[in-house]
């Protein structure tokens, strides 16, 4: 069973709007084991709407359109599907009573714009809306079963769950393929890199297709497998993730596509350990990713964030003369930073940062990029030093943060 | 002109990512006076790919295609690219000197995989790509020029401006239509009621067509204008965004889509001071928002991400009785934490907020959502309390944080 998507709309195709429905539908479908195949997206224009619909009605078995189902003039979607099947549009008895239930129960008025509503190609069978005023539908149009939903992201998503996936199930009849979606996380190789330590997979496990997707600065593994036997398709992919993770060694942090910090975290949680964080150059996104977990402040105690010299002798409790010696980006000041969180905080783990993310601040000796790591544990206390190559004050932020909390990841794991 | 967008690659096609790549290539040739009428993601899948390239080729004048130049297997587009057109793939010059260049820059070895990007189809005219290693091209398939672009999207965005936008003016002759579009950001009021306040622009301004673009939590005003008379245009737009400024009062924040850590920064700027944040609930994205400004070291000192009670009393001198009589959420603590982080790094200015960003925590006092603020100017100390009805841990940290700014913003304009 082939599958596409449809969306609709001019804030759409312009790109005023970015079409998050369209993931969101193939999720669900590809999760139901129905393949999509491809996704389009067409303005609120009659001609392109009903050419479009024609194509997809010749070659795809079902798909889902959203968008154009509302009460307003440049809402054409019911009318473009009358047009493309060469049928009429006539008012719907079951269309009229979702719009009239959704309106009596919040005590609003029926008006001849939200009435337009009801009316449905001839032959479409209503798809009820019960959070919102436009009912959706569903019909044949050539070969290809449509179904089609309002735009709006939580009405779609109820009946895409309640109306559609139900439907197609009854179409397909039962027979059905599964499939299976895998994602390993990585931190630190590039991804030429990455795909040379896991080329050969697709020979050594036929019917698992691999993909790479770049989620700066992590690199995100995605094994794709497909079949009618689900017990034995999950086997193969249980030992395909199993050799890929042997190729990624310590790289890969992740095999369900976690977060550095949602690992790290449950690694402290495991510990019943706290952690501080001492900042400058990442100005407090490490905190920010660490504290984006649910939960958090079971373990996360304390980051000092300090730009200043003042601040990382005031707050962190740096000695001056090791910032008089050797300056604020250098391994015995991150040393001291770190340290200094911990104390402050009365944190069993910290981890500490201080560089240069540009574009400006960059000497000869210390370059744009340079960055000095400390990381503080129950007796240990190590500096390090790398220099990553990007220009971009963001990209600096981002990669010095993650290659922090990858620092502490390592510590904790060993 | 009539332009088409295509996306490539599985993890779009299987919804694991959101194609946010099309709506800002429409955004941008739209704001250059082409009409995007068609976007279309396939996989990773050599038929598939060529039958589309063809189709498109067959009906756009220009497109624009992401995705699938990269090192690895999965990798297909110029081989497609090829096949639809007939030609040869060959190790293109330009292609491999734009990978060396980027690779001697960052001290990286050319491998084999990094190598293959240089196999552009026979005709194709390289794209060069200065913050990644994957060439992009241009080719006519059909009747249509393509621009083949990697899926990462900053490389991609930089790609679009420096190469494909310059490329199109020129396909054009000169030829052209002038367009304008601004942005004006805002922060505060709802969508809906943003609208209300700007209904009317249209009929004031005929040839002015406005849009909203969520943002969360910001709410960004675009008005697009087009026209033959550039001056006529800049004109008609300079008044209509006088009068939308007007209307929107102190919640616009800036007239040229500026974020709101640099229209802050510029008016700390502007008045010689410094600034210090104290941090609880939003974990440190207030100071990653301020240090994401290019040269903010000049007036960020500090700021104290405090999750625990231990560190808000220690690091930033807030009194244990305070936390005892009135818990960690409270303006009575907010105003203290504020004033220690002033004082901790001698800045002129403090914003503080704690509060509770959920999904835990929440009381029937304090449900998931309250926010406390303390603010503290020169001869200023001032406590607030707000509430938002947001559920997801992620929202209530970023209306939080961009709430604490918008206070110091508009104290800072007094």
């Amino acid at each position: 069973m082939i599958a596409e998507i449809l969306s609709t709309g001019d804030e759409i195709r312009t790109g005023a709007v970015v079409d998050s429905n369209s993931a969101h539908i193939s999720c669900e479908l590809e999760a139901a084991g129905i393949e999509v195949v491809r996704h389009t997206c067409v303005g609120d224009d009659m001609d392109r709407l009903v050419s479009i619909l024609r194509e997809i009605g010749g070659r795809a078995d079902v798909a889902v359109v959203t968008g154009g189902l509302g009460p307003t003039m440049d809402d054409l979607t019911a009318e473009a599907a009358a047009a493309a099947w060469g049928v009429e549009l006539i008012v719907d008895r079951a269309a009229l009573n979702s719009i009239e239930d959704f309106l009596r129960k919040r005590g609003r008025p029926m008006t001849d714009p939200l009435k337009k509503q009801a009316l449905l190609p001839e032959g479409a069978q209503c798809l009820y809306n019960i959070v919102g005023t436009a009912p959706g539908f569903f019909m044949k149009i050539g070969r290809c079963f449509f179904f089609f939903l309002p735009g709006v992201p939580f009405e779609m998503r109820k009946m895409l769950s309640s109306g559609v996936l139900p439907q197609i199930e009854r179409l397909r009849g039962g027979q059905r393929e599964f499939s299976i979606v895998k994602t390993i996380s990585s931190f630190g190789l590039t991804e030429s890199e990455t795909g040379q330590r896991i080329a050969g997979l697709e020979e050594k496990f036929p019917g698992i297709k691999p993909g790479l997707r770049i989620k700066f600065p992590e690199i995100h593994i995605r094994l794709y497998a497909r079949g009618d036997n689900e017990t034995e398709i999950g086997r193969r992919m249980d030992a395909a993730v199993y050799w890929v993770l042997e190729k990624m060694g310590k790289y890969a942090f992740s095999a369900d596509g976690d977060s550095m910090e949602a690992v790290v975290g449950r690694l402290l949680c495991r510990k019943k350990a706290s952690v501080a964080v001492a900042e400058s150059c990442t100005g407090g996104l490490i905190s920010h990713w660490l504290t984006n977990v649910p939960g958090s402040s079971d373990y996360f105690f304390f980051s000092g964030v300090a730009y200043s010299n003042e601040a990382k002798v005031k707050v962190l409790g740096v000695s001056p003369e090791t910032l008089h010696r050797y300056g604020a980006v250098h391994e015995e000041t991150a040393k001291e930073m770190a340290e200094g969180a911990c104390r402050a905080a009365g944190a069993d783990y910290a981890v500490s940062a201080t560089g240069i993310a540009g574009p400006g601040g960059g000497t000869d000796d210390k370059p744009v990029g340079t960055v000095c790591f400390g990381l503080c544990a129950p007796g240990l206390l190590k500096g390090f030093r790398f220099h990553y190559s990007f220009q971009e004050r963001w990209m600096n932020k981002k990669i010095f943060a993650m290659k922090a909390l990858d620092l502490l990841r390592r510590e904790l794991m060993d």
